[in-house]
């Protein structure tokens, strides 16, 4: 998609090394940057300057390239795919990602070994764009009978980013947006803030912006009454681990709004490459759910009036503060799963239907 | 209650002015302000240097008391009360404070005006200490009554500042909370953040932390899972208007707790001095619901690193920002209203009982 009229992938190989964009500087400045080692992949990873399941899980692929250019050694390799899916504990494509490559690589030849890991990483992000794309024109389906029926702009809500900036291209619950404005549909998304990064703000609203896409930002306090007053036709997020029950973890705070979906009648749907489903865990309470660094809540960084960029403390000092990053909505509170093969039921059955 | 160790009131009048702590600058600085004209106290009110139901209703009264200090002319007098309850829109006790001081002033002479519109803000004031006083004590039974089948720590989530800072003393949400501390009964209190004003964090987080009480820091998006996670045993919450059907108004976000509890049996108990309670409006789509400054949510206030306040951008510039203040969470959601009279469902039926 497009920044500042042109277009990006958000993750690159060029020159040797991993191009990204780094978005822990987005919206306040535009920043392509250089990950060298899978050190840099792991910590890019892990302080978000990539974020958002499809390309951290792109970023683990890649982090397993910049390992074997680095020391193709199967120890090497082995500890490198090993520490990448420590990197960040809630997003199953890490771990997806590292044992496709894992796979790949078994058995090849050192002379081989890097341009078979540059395919595949390849071959991974280009799937996911394809994937996205397909999302796009499967979830389209459900905004264009909305509109046929309201004659009127479509109002969706999302929450964080769910956006081209966390896959490859297009997006998950944006990407049937950007199809639909693509078609001529007017749209209007509300855009879930999304503390304690404000990913939604950041980023959802931003690419928007850049797309031309009608937005307007959101407290996460403000979906349940915007609801209430049927303002919000359609919610649509995306997920960084969906289990075969249906259940869905995504970023905190999106339990809240499908509650919130389900007390208005208001569907609620989430999109997804399958490359985010969990096929082993049962439970949900068996997800681990990451607690990140309380600093991202207490403090808050922007552009000060000289247009300086500034971090600054808003909470007392004394305060302590706990930042946990996932929530699960059940099942039953999701109306249905847009994914690259189809729509479908959040149900084990459904899953196993379309996908096995 | 305490700031730095000794006793406050958040209004009183002394040396012929009203003087307020600026709640716009709490956590980082605390400044008592003097308001001297009815013009003072309602931009007070207006850009929230007072806020909470309660207390807008007492700074309505003094307001009152300041205008006829100013000018006791029946058509100052009027004119002042009709601005002082439009100066916001959503919580019922600006009107409630306005008619009683009104009414009380009608017919006395003007040596006698402002000895009798002092007594009867003096009394305003006096009686939401009591209340709230009242509430700390009927509301102390249901925390004692879970700690009796716990025997451990109670964990409270409250959203918003419904503190002793939104009322005259005690606050509504907290004071049970002040309540049981006082009575050695073990407890924790979650607090909300508060988008976008972050009432939570800057109010009740330091007002508990003044006095001892433990807490934590949670973004609004947090709640839910917590709830999940069974590491709340109950929800207190102020209201910032009562509908005679039990349905509540409180500060945007609320609902949704509301929502998350009841998905997970977790009892939701709404504060209240009888003051903010409506007994005209019938239908909660009637109430008028305050939409504030954008800048509330895209600029921020707090510390950098040399402790001076800087107010920094947040969001990209161009985005657009809806900021509404309030929603509604509906009766059925409600486990019970906590009053001054004692403790009831939130219904028509026992409404009436309880106050008619």
């Amino acid at each position: 998609m497009r920044i500042e009229g042109k277009e990006y992938r958000t993750i690159w190989y060029e020159d040797n090394v991993v191009k990204i964009i780094d978005q822990t500087k987005l919206p306040h400045q535009f920043i392509i940057k250089d990950l060298k080692t899978v050190k840099d992949a792991i910590n890019a990873i892990k302080i978000m300057e990539v974020r958002g399941a499809p390309l951290i899980g792109a970023t683990a692929a890649y982090g397993m390239v910049l390992a074997v250019q680095e020391n193709n050694s199967s120890e090497f390799i082995k500890k490198s795919g090993e520490e990448l899916i420590k990197s960040r504990p809630t997003a199953i494509n890490l771990k997806w990602a590292v044992d496709r490559m894992m796979k790949k690589l078994s058995g090849i030849n050192s002379d081989q070994i890097l341009n078979v890991a540059l395919t595949e990483a390849k071959e991974i992000c280009d799937e996911d764009e394809k994937f996205c794309k397909n999302i796009g024109i499967n979830g389209l389906k459900i905004i264009e009978e909305i509109y046929n029926k309201k004659k009127d702009t479509v109002n969706i809500l999302t929450h964080c980013n769910a956006g081209w900036l966390a896959t490859i291209n297009w997006g998950t619950a944006t990407s049937p947006i950007y199809h639909a404005h693509k078609k001529g549909i007017p749209v209007h998304v509300w855009v879930d803030e999304t503390r304690p990064r404000n990913q939604g703000a950041n980023l959802t609203s931003y690419e928007l912006n850049e797309e031309e896409i009608p937005n307007t930002i959101i407290a996460d306090n403000t979906g349940g009454i915007l609801m209430q007053r049927n303002e919000i036709d359609i919610c649509m997020v995306g997920t960084d681990r969906t289990l075969s029950t249906g259940d869905v973890c995504n970023k905190i705070g999106t339990y809240l709004k499908a509650l919130a979906a389900h007390d208005n009648n208001v569907p609620f749907y989430v999109a997804l490459p399958s490359s985010t489903i969990d096929w082993d865990i049962k439970d949900f309470k068996d997800i681990p759910i990451e607690e990140r660094d309380p600093e991202e809540l207490s403090h808050i960084v922007g552009l000060d009036e000289n247009n300086d960029l500034k971090k600054i403390l808003i909470y007392p000092k004394q305060s302590k503060v706990l930042n946990l990053a996932f929530d699960v909505t059940p099942a039953k509170y999701v109306t249905g799963l847009i994914t690259e093969k189809g729509i479908c039921k959040a149900s084990p059955d459904a899953l196993k239907k379309i996908f096995r």
